[in-house]
């Protein structure tokens, strides 16, 4: 595993922690870190031993969003020709995307643990994440409203399907601000903590049970979860049936089997 | 902006008003409010100083829904041919819809405020609008279950994207009236109020506060989400790269940013 | 109505009572259960006098979900060409799935009472129900995660549409138990009782409602909310302009509109 | 039956024949057009008598295409603010692809008649058409490419439905012109004539077949067909399903089953 | 393999022969016809010796469609309530579409032989064959429109994916008879024969062909083109990528590329 | 621009010329061609003087399809769990398949030209082309068939969109060879011509053809018919429009529109 700039990763217990590390610049998203988080979920995806993520902030806050200064950039850049400018622009974002599609794609559970401020590009980043956690101050907001711009990284495409339609709209017209508390009440996380500490110590606890799961049955669950958010119910069944008619064909079953026979806890291979 | 039957319509403070007026008939949707809707928010749509918009019902309830004598016209204009009958019935249902369809397509965030009775073809309207709000003892009920048949003109398609599942089946089986309370409970509406002054003062303020914002960043947040209801987080995700591989040529970003800078209020134009 | 192994059935008052009657067996599904319950919701979908369905089960519990001998069986049924293999076990998947679609096709509501286990292939089951009801104390959990393999009979394709996306992934990545009162709060039930008996009492009624309505409707309603799931809100929108067209020249308006006048309650035909 | 600047429409023996009338402009669309053209199948969707649509153009040329003054119109429009002149261009064009979606729409069959130039526009509107009919010698292309800009009322999306999505591309890169052999040879018309007359007299021939037929049967056929062209199999067989289940009760079918027993021509109402 | 009274059926060499034997009602089809044909496929399907398919007609026509006597009892067994009939007709459509899906859906290709008549119902049975074949004199004919209906058992939903989209309007609009020569060039059928006689040899032979290929090759093929033709390119990728995961690991691939090595025959399990 | 392996490149007059250049190997496509391509289509994708791509093969063939060392090395990489066997292969095709998606991705037109063999993977590459050219006498054939495997880099994928559904189940199941005059009247190909030469230069004035269009009219043509494959007829009309919305701002409609009126060839700038 490589050095990253403006992240810390580590691979303990089957557990890939992956840190956004800037906390001097809140964890601001600067070109390093949007270039290094495809590496580093492409190296979690090829690395058997990591069974599931945590992405955490360094410092007091998990993210401010996008560096501006990545934002004026990509204005300045641009030239005379409003068409080769579309085409410039748009190549540009889907770049960005791609970034945390590899979040989205990873075919491991992400889970991310957020304290303090989770602010624009950061709301993106989360929503790409299998599960959310946070303390209850942390303070949430779809800040590209007041950019003058349409939130483009995954925002307004992920989270209708998490939190409801009604107050998806309020939170992303108006870039209020929200802590944990009404994050949980809407299902924007799925539990809060008192401290930081407790967030930490709580989320790793979680990626540790599920790390102790038939590797198998966690990425296909995933996989399947993710195909049901654009697929119809009739393909989704359709879909399993396929995927399982190889898995049910792997020795996880059978350790499984013996184990719930034996009352012992499970060993499955990576 | 010309005069109405079924509506009073103002535009203040880039908010545009629009009033269910016909109080003494609990706002009962008769010929007039069909056809004066679709008119009313094509304006809104036209006009660059309307922002985003406030409905309504004036007096003591938002609407009871269809007037029934609407209904028992359209059974009376039946012939004999079961055949042409139904070619007659699927076209008045069509455009029936396309009222609804006029709020829901409207370029313009919609919010609604809801006081007293919200029934039957009310539900099917406010499930048009982008956000809800109401007092904590307006009473929603899906009415047309006891009227014989399923709803048509939008109920049974906006609302499960709206509130859960299971209640949803349930409601729309029983038409069982539900009071503000439930309704927050269940993500139908966002908030509630304590009377109907409160409830249009802090629906107004609300529309306010997104009036204030970029309108080009505004009615590209909205087109995105409604993007989302019915389409692929992929197809959302290069949608939207298209959208602002031109958007983000505009001024409101500059704007935003300068004031963003200056810690001073943006000020876009329309 | 033939006798049943797996299965006691009733129909009174329109309303037919499927329980699950291997109480000495936590109401495990073995083979009989897979089979019986095809013919028993396509003899509830061809008998008129049958307005709704409450699906219960016999004892303490609900269901411990699928028979572990069924699984054992698949697994020692296998032969040595992976590919064959695969073949096999994609139609056995494909024929356990058409059980439970079997009771989410049923052109009548059915509603799922709950109390005890109700684990592994009982989630799929009653995911395939329009809405749930259980005890306060009821136990769910989507067990398969534990046995080494994704769910595949329903539960990973039906259930994100029915709870929150971030809670269904956990609930699905750990097996955790959640008891009645969670499940109401995310959406898995409507509503909890004290007590099995309440809670039978309760859901009864609630059925005997749905059976007073126009059955033209209550099937209507269903199959709208059904298509909506899966479909576009334009398509859902012209779906129902094109059934209601038949449906409006129906008598059961007419018998509601007059006992909407005379304030009587209506008596619709099956 | 209103006068049309830019049309000339007839309704004889329950065919409507719609005939661009501006030879001397090589029948180039202007603003007259596209407002007309709406107007003219609004009233044929809503006349009962009219039973089917020939469309064809006055003088030696169908059309040459969009008038270039409304190019140049549009050009001269925009304003500074990119944004703001896209969110105009992208109403406008959504306005002129109503004009032809109007055309696609119809309830009733079009057939069009094509001799001479059918250039850029034109063959937008053959492509919204239910069946395409030519002289041989007459000259097709997508001249959209020699304009700078990619066709955007309907041929890039129409057209790959109807002929080869190879030699779609090579005609879309390539504006090469084929004549009436090449286009049928490629399916993009049916049939080929040799002369105007000929071709006009052959299409009115075909038109009175389809307008003899049953008119529910023709327009649910046409309905189905288009329903198939964005949905899936599985869709389309419901669909029909749907459909028929109140078509069928129609008195069509017993007059056509009578006129098969007793060998004579069925009549059929509007 | 069971007697039938609309069908005779053979199993030679692989291959099994489906013919619909009532020569002397010009083969149509009654209500053992649409039964058993269910029950023929559901047998083709679960026999692993059948490896492919030939659906011929017996006598000097291939089939004049549905037998006019059960549309005519269809008819006679509606009630008053133009609802309940509704629900009725539909009901009766699905089932009998039922019949071409299991055609359809069955897993071994289907090659239909097609002599003299092929009308109505015929050509919805031929659209859910994989490959059609014909002599140089057979007639095809869409006859539901001179019934007065929209045929609805396949065939407006599965031969616009067939022949062009254009022809297709034509053919379903007027009803018009083509030969085997037209079928040909509009891509209905893939070859024509002189005679009867050389048509079935010629697909028998080829027939042959295909039963000599890897089983689980074959199937998984068809099962692909299917899957295409109702889905995304990005989703039909994936999907291969799914199911080759299983099949590449078959010991078909080591027998082909054996053979492939020796120069000779390939001989794969059933 | 780099040096490859497999592949020779050439950028000249605006057409990026690349050849498979493996003649000894009949151009097989070893691990070279596979990662190769990719880095190439991604060159060209970001230079912007390469207009328009030619794809051909050097020497006598175009391509032999796999290399067969390939297949076999990743069968003997497989290791003893089936279930993680069915995941390498799964990722292990996915990545095939990305090699061809780069080539379908393109956003410049590439036109196939195909002398001799065009076997199996061969077939999976040019239906990722824009468009086909061949001589007289090449040979087609989906040769994956008779490896015991169903075809799974895109052949089943994307060839039904392009040739008639009938004959593509034909010459799947079959593996059939076709030369280039059947390979036309079916519609894989554009055009034969007599000779190898005169392919090339056929192919190449039709290169320089598109190349002098404007790049921007024929990126977003290209975008739009990749579009149109995937996508409803509503939905590409929408995103067209949001796609001229900044393309019709482009100069490059001045500069087509000036050179129009000076009769004078447009000069568009990459």
């Amino acid at each position: 595993m490589p050095d990253y700039k403006a992240f810390r990763v580590e691979l303990n217990d089957k557990i890939a922690h992956v840190q956004i590390n800037r906390p001097e610049k809140v964890n601001a998203m600067n070109a390093d870190f949007w270039a290094e988080i495809v590496d580093i979920f492409r190296w979690i995806d090829d690395t058997d031993e990591a069974r599931v993520v945590v992405l955490s902030g360094a410092g007091k806050h998990f993210s401010s969003g996008i560096d501006l200064m990545l934002l004026a950039q990509a204005g300045s850049a641009l030239g005379k020709d409003v068409g080769r400018n579309a085409e410039a622009l748009r190549r540009k974002i889907l770049q960005l995307q791609a970034s945390f599609n590899a979040v989205d794609n990873c075919r491991k559970p992400v889970l991310a643990a957020i304290q303090g401020y989770c602010l624009g590009g950061a709301i993106d980043l989360i929503a790409a994440c299998d599960m959310r956690y946070s303390t209850v101050d942390a303070q949430f907001s779809i800040k590209e409203i007041d950019m003058g711009m349409a939130a483009d990284v995954g925002t307004l495409q992920r989270l209708p399907r998490i939190i409801g339609d009604g107050m998806m709209r309020e939170l992303a017209y108006t870039g209020r601000t929200i802590d944990g508390d009404e994050a949980q009440r809407i299902g924007l996380v799925n539990r809060t903590y008192a401290s930081q500490e407790e967030l930490l110590a709580g989320v790793l606890a979680l990626a540790g049970e599920i790390a102790a799961k038939s590797p198998i049955a966690i990425r296909g669950t995933k996989h399947m979860i993710r195909y049901m958010r654009d697929h119809r119910v009739d393909d989704g069944l359709e879909y399993v049936a396929n995927w399982n008619a190889a898995m049910l064909q792997s020795a996880d079953l059978r350790v499984a089997m013996a184990a719930h026979m034996s009352k012992q806890k499970a060993e499955f291979a990576d």
